[in-house]
């Protein structure tokens, strides 16, 4: 049994918690938000986002992030990719040197466009920090449906500490090394996910949108692998895993605007009818900047950010992409 | 302008030389089974498995194997695996020095569980042997949906050579040098897609069924590689890609068998409902056998198998995957 802290009371945050509290660890969830914490409390048999989860009475909820952080086998940095770094420099005082903090927030940073595990590691020098990322609908593991993910971390030892508080019956956690691939996939893939989309928008067939997805993942492996990431990665859990399932979904927001700017509707007319939320957004120009600083030919990331900021139609982009240069499929193979 | 000759009248065959034909090219079909020949010259208009297609009077259709052989820039084998052996050597003496035969049928030979690009290798060893492969409905590439597909040759030069051949602004041809990687992905993700099926059938979630797929291929890249193929490849067109359009198509044999055996029936049954061939039966075997033979390990293979051949209930076999031993995702990878 191993004392938790779970920083963040969203969706991803409740369902860990459910899932660390079943395992028999003693879990708390910290919100810095007085109001979701009474509605959380309010709702424990009946939560919003997780239909037919029960968040247990043994699960505490305390808004002092200084108790939440103390005494802790585990932190859960569970906080939107948006509020990670204010809230690792707020928990910065309370984290003991070595601490093991897994992040299962998905993202870049906006303006400096580190991965959420670089902020952690630059406001909290002293821990030891890991990350956990798959194919993971939260609904569908607080249901307790199959599911494998992957850690990772920088030592074996943290790895499989990791792996055996959260695993179970049917929640697997495999292994890696490779702690920014892992983020790059999860991070990244939105961008894929909402092209695939447009491609399902336009009322194309599964040859188009199985070549969207393919070679789009191979552009993410492509500029991974500049920024240090393993091409096993990118084919693993966190990046092929996590874009089928962000790609088949019909909950997927990202899927879903790239759904109805296919069928015509503008970026702003898509993200107001979605009116939550579109990662793939925020990461289509992520992943541009970042393609230019890695000097990393990007053709799918180029085009969709022409149909997101350029008012370019969706049938254009596609038409430039079939009619490019012949190309090999990897240049990292050769004759 | 080049003169092509494509072996087999079956769907596929029909859209690649309905495609060539599109592309400029002089195209002759060859059937062995005089019916079938006059069937098509009969539905020209109203092909059974093409709806909507035409197969063009431009495209000759010929019984002679010779005829068909002769003076030919490219030979497209097109072939059920079955048939591949005997057409081939039946063909041979027809077969000048250096003839570009590419294949683009999927399987591997039962008997030998070689590769079909290896048994055409041993049947018709003075021909340039290379292999097209990759997510391609024939369905949707006769409707002229955007499609992408990889060739894998011996050479840059037979590369190009094909790419240029088939290539236009819907399809779109990349280049391997990866023959044996393209051919087990698009012959081994059967058996993945048959297991996706049964996920289905189970009625579980989409992070079952994106953790069966990633890993699923991850085991045949784990096989492949000690064969002689390339990561890059698994991940790539021929292998992630396909396993896409063959995991998500409600047209797939494969996927349809799975489903019925998660739903609770045999094996004998779901094959008799299915009604057709179902390849992942056969893949399952020979990726067992390949497995043992390169001393692999492949847990979703060996328990698809003991669901189909020894009774196993589906519940039974996933129970049995999920409660393993902890693994690391990748073993190449390391701290």
């Amino acid at each position: 049994m191993s004392k938790v802290g779970v920083l963040g009371a969203g969706t991803w945050g409740c369902a860990l918690a459910i899932l660390l509290n079943d395992n028999g660890h003693e879990v708390t969830i910290w919100t810095k938000i007085e109001n979701e914490a009474k509605a959380l409390e309010a709702s424990r048999d009946n939560l919003k986002n997780l239909p037919g989860a029960k968040l247990s009475n043994k699960i505490k909820i305390n808004l002092n992030l200084e108790e939440v952080c103390t005494d802790k086998d585990l932190i859960v940095m569970a906080v939107a990719s948006p509020y990670i770094r204010a809230t690792a420099n707020a928990a910065k005082p309370y984290i003991k040197q070595g601490q093991i903090i897994v992040n299962v927030s998905k993202g870049l940073e906006d303006s400096t466009l580190l991965t959420l595990s670089e902020v952690l590691e630059e406001e909290i020098p002293q821990a030891d920090i890991a990350v956990l990322s798959g194919p993971t609908h939260a609904e569908e593991v607080s249901r307790q449906i199959p599911t494998t993910i992957v850690v990772g971390t920088t030592t074996k030892e943290t790895a499989h500490f990791i792996q055996d508080i959260f695993m179970n019956d049917v929640f697997r956690v495999y292994t890696s090394p490779d702690i920014i691939g892992i983020e790059l996939g999860g991070s990244l893939k939105n961008v894929i996910a909402l092209a695939a989309g447009v491609i399902d928008g336009l009322g194309l067939g599964d040859n188009t949108k199985a070549a969207l997805m393919t070679r789009g993942m191979a552009e993410i492996s492509r500029l991974g692998m500049k920024m240090g990431g393993k091409l096993e990665t990118f084919a693993g859990l966190s990046g092929m895993g996590d874009l089928f399932v962000t790609c088949t979904s019909k909950h997927s927001r990202n899927r879903n605007a790239g759904y109805l700017m296919g069928q015509g509707l503008t970026m702003e007319e898509a993200m107001k009818e979605v009116n939550q939320v579109v990662e793939g957004v925020n990461s289509a120009k992520a992943a541009l900047t970042l393609a230019r600083k890695y000097d990393v030919e990007m053709p799918i990331v180029e085009q969709i950010n022409k149909v997101l900021f350029e008012g370019k139609t969706p049938k254009e982009a596609l038409n430039d992409l079939l009619i490019r240069d012949k190309r090999t499929e990897y240049k990292s193979l050769e004759w």
